[in-house]
């Protein structure tokens, strides 16, 4: 039913998408903005039936796929609209104090066909018409997506609708491709391939590292932005935890379980001084992940991902299982499993470092702040690392932060770090091995840069300039004149 | 007298730049500011000494030593500056429209210690207080500069003046620190190690690729922003040949000439129609480069190179001697040449794309603007392209030029490629292999973006903040609040 990509169709493919690349420079902002309204539109319209197949396929709930649907949409819509005020575009002009100096004006141009990976945790979200796919379309490319097997009849629902979308808009046909491919070395001709100026990817670090891996390889090596994992480290300090032990772990607890754990900003470490307020933070954690409902997990090779790593972790004979749910008759549930360990052992093994994707959480109790320090410093690069501290001891802790910050892309005061917000102020993207290139976000519109270069300009006449760098600034963006932002 | 860095040593040097860029992160941007002035202004005050340890080394005339060096001075301040008002921060503020959302605050924050290889073309705006080091030091970066081995003597002395200024505005004592290195193992373990967060490197294909792969091989792979080199093609319409064929071969021919063409942005390769008017532009070209006068080259090795790379050219049996310069008695002179082939041939020959570094320049002529456009398809990636046209013929030839500016960072239109404006509207970097990174600069003050990343602040409090986020905005800063930037 989703017949896998040939080796002689391939060349073909990318010659269309290089094709509708280029036809893609030519149509306006504001055709490029409706287009992908109108991919959100379509996805809305349609969303009882695309929930209904992503059901079919993945063992979540409805009302979970209909909130990252509506996401996906926010994504679509709210990317395609900053293409109104262009902040992405980093447009610089300047217009010279020395007469024989020629007039310079620079903005982002978008740099070329990009190769999108659907990830397995997020049919929609981080899918065939998500995060990626959104910021390619908003800086202008066009885009093949790799379907993910895992729901790839969602994939293929999903992506017929942009496939109507781009026809009913009068889009470059082939501006959107869609690929169902399996053989690991087809996956490499994809990445290898000349047409292909840039890789989206979700996923696990092996998978990540390969395909970027091969980017670097490449004649013309090429960006492979991958978010490949993080354990999310959680901090807490013994005034937060004297302030409020119990609260933050219910908090916390639901951090963990929501959605089976399946985020990539789960909390999966958290780190701890042994003081008496510890034990009531425990024990409230003890109590909810007992509690916890069994939850079904999205799919067959997430489920069993899980039960391995979970395995290998509590393998590790200083780990002590301290709480876990009831088995559940359910299929695909990962029972939640909440460990600990003291801060000694867990700094002698590399294993526990590793990611456990899925409703697990390992507890690191420290002496003291120096250990707990020692510990932070060992970390390697997050997505996010979470502070739990009141103020007045987060000052006194100048040096913890700056480790803390030092190692991530967002850095959260007393909170969780699921939820994972768009707007253009969300850093998702941290040192490696979370992602590959800690310099960009892979959510929020800051994203679309990740699929652009700067070009400039120098004494091009108004009548050759894109409409972007014209004198008047006739699409209203935000540039940068000499040293003032101005519309 | 330059001793080489030791194996032994290297641990301790790294651990002390860590530490370095760990106290720099303390220190206000105003303070980093003036440091970076002062720097400025000790170069200047020692201008004669410099050029003259220059001259002693490179055959460098005083004039253009003093330029550059004049040049670099501009690069260190006018960065420092735009530390005032921070545009490339691209700091993000979201104020949440929901009450239990969080504020989310996003800045760029310093990468980590930067190894910088002093390049040998510039011995003083590329290499020991060059653009690269200025960028890194007003990213919050501390550097480490690997001295060029044929400018030792001025490295060392620019880098004593560094260090005086250093110690003058108590900076931390090895935020600047300068080695010799010249074993190749030796120069793989700085890039190797895990110390060094990123490299800027200018200089040959061969050194740049090898220190890429080098710092993607990584068990932490690296960014290394290498520029290796660019032929900066020309091509010229038949209406501004018919409109000014004596005048812009002149032009030219200064672009190919000044300082022997050892410029990463000299014009390479002119790429013309074969009809009547470039007949005449053909000829001035070959008077002008007959009557060059002889200028020695920067050095040994950079001379070597260029008699063997034009060798190379020359060897190609289709390619045409149409002009050169008369020998000379002075040392390093590489006579200027200037050949001719004709478009097909020179598609059929590899070889002939190669950056000839040197007064050299090869004509490629063309049937039709169809053959034209098959050279411009065929260009690898370039710092820069330049079309000579006038405003009529270029609006009709949309296609090629979206072909030339596919394949390059800077866009010149009647104009030549050298003469680098340092402002923030520049853009000197290209796809690769002009540069490794197409997304950054090397010139200008977004090329301080190459050594930070971003990082997002949730929910932190106004007391654990960064000046560049507090609500007051102390520093006025230049912020996206929500959809407006603002001071």
């Amino acid at each position: 039913m989703y017949s896998n990509v040939k080796l002689h169709e391939i060349n073909a493919k990318m010659e269309s998408l290089k094709l509708a690349f280029n036809q893609y420079q030519d149509i306006s902002l504001s055709r490029r903005i409706t287009c992908m309204h109108d991919i959100g539109n379509r996805l809305l319209k349609n969303k009882d039936e695309l929930v209904k197949i992503a059901m079919q396929e993945t063992h979540l709930p409805a009302a979970r796929l209909l909130n990252e649907l509506k996401r996906t949409v926010f994504q679509l819509t709210s990317y395609a609209d900053t293409c109104k005020n262009g902040y992405w575009m980093d447009i610089r002009i300047q217009i010279p104090t020395e007469k024989n100096k020629p007039v310079i004006k620079k903005m982002n141009v978008p740099l070329g066909p990009v190769l999108v990976f659907g990830a397995g945790n997020f049919p929609f979200a981080y899918s065939t018409a998500g995060g990626d796919t959104a910021c390619a379309l908003a800086a202008g490319c066009s885009v093949v997506v790799k379907a993910h097997p895992q729901h790839a009849a969602t994939s293929t629902a999903v992506a017929k609708i942009i496939d109507e979308a781009i026809k009913e808009n009068n889009m470059p046909p082939h501006l959107f491709m869609h690929v169902h491919v399996t053989d690991l070395s087809l996956v490499k001709i994809l990445v290898m391939h000349p047409v292909i100026k840039a890789v989206g990817f979700t996923g696990s670090y092996t998978a990540g590292k390969q395909i970027f891996d091969w980017g670097n390889s490449r004649e013309q090596p090429i960006p492979v932005f991958a978010e490949m994992g993080s354990t999310n480290p959680v901090y807490i300090l013994p005034g937060k935890m004297k302030e409020s032990a119990e609260t933050y772990a219910v908090e916390l607890s639901k951090s963990i379980l929501t959605d089976a754990g399946q985020f990539c900003t789960k909390p999966g470490i958290i780190v701890i001084q042994n003081d008496d307020y510890a034990g009531t933070f425990i024990k409230t954690l003890q109590e909810k992940i007992n509690d916890a409902i069994p939850v079904s997990m999205l799919n067959e090779g997430i489920y069993q991902n899980y039960e391995l790593k979970k395995k290998l972790s509590t393998d590790q004979k200083e780990v002590k299982k301290i709480s876990t749910t009831t088995q559940s008759n359910e299929p695909l549930v990962g029972t939640a499993l909440l460990t600990s360990i003291t801060a000694k052992e867990f700094m002698a093994n590399k294993i526990l470092r590793q990611e456990v994707f899925g409703p697990y959480c390992l507890i690191v109790l420290c002496n003291d702040i120096n250990e707990m320090k020692q510990v932070a410093t060992q970390m390697e690069g997050q997505i996010t690392c979470t502070l739990g501290a009141t103020i007045k001891e987060a000052e006194q802790q100048k040096e913890l932060l700056k480790i803390l910050q030092s190692t991530c892309g967002r850095f959260i005061f007393n909170g969780v770090p699921t939820g994972v917000e768009v707007c253009p102020a969300m850093q998702h993207g941290g040192p490696f091995p979370a992602t590959t290139y800690s310099m960009f976000t892979s959510v929020g519109a800051d994203g679309i840069k990740r699929f652009t270069r700067p070009l400039a300009f120098q004494n091009v006449a108004e009548e050759l300039l894109p409409d972007a760098l014209k004198e008047i600034n006739p699409l209203k963006l935000w540039r940068l004149v000499d040293d003032q932002y101005t519309k």
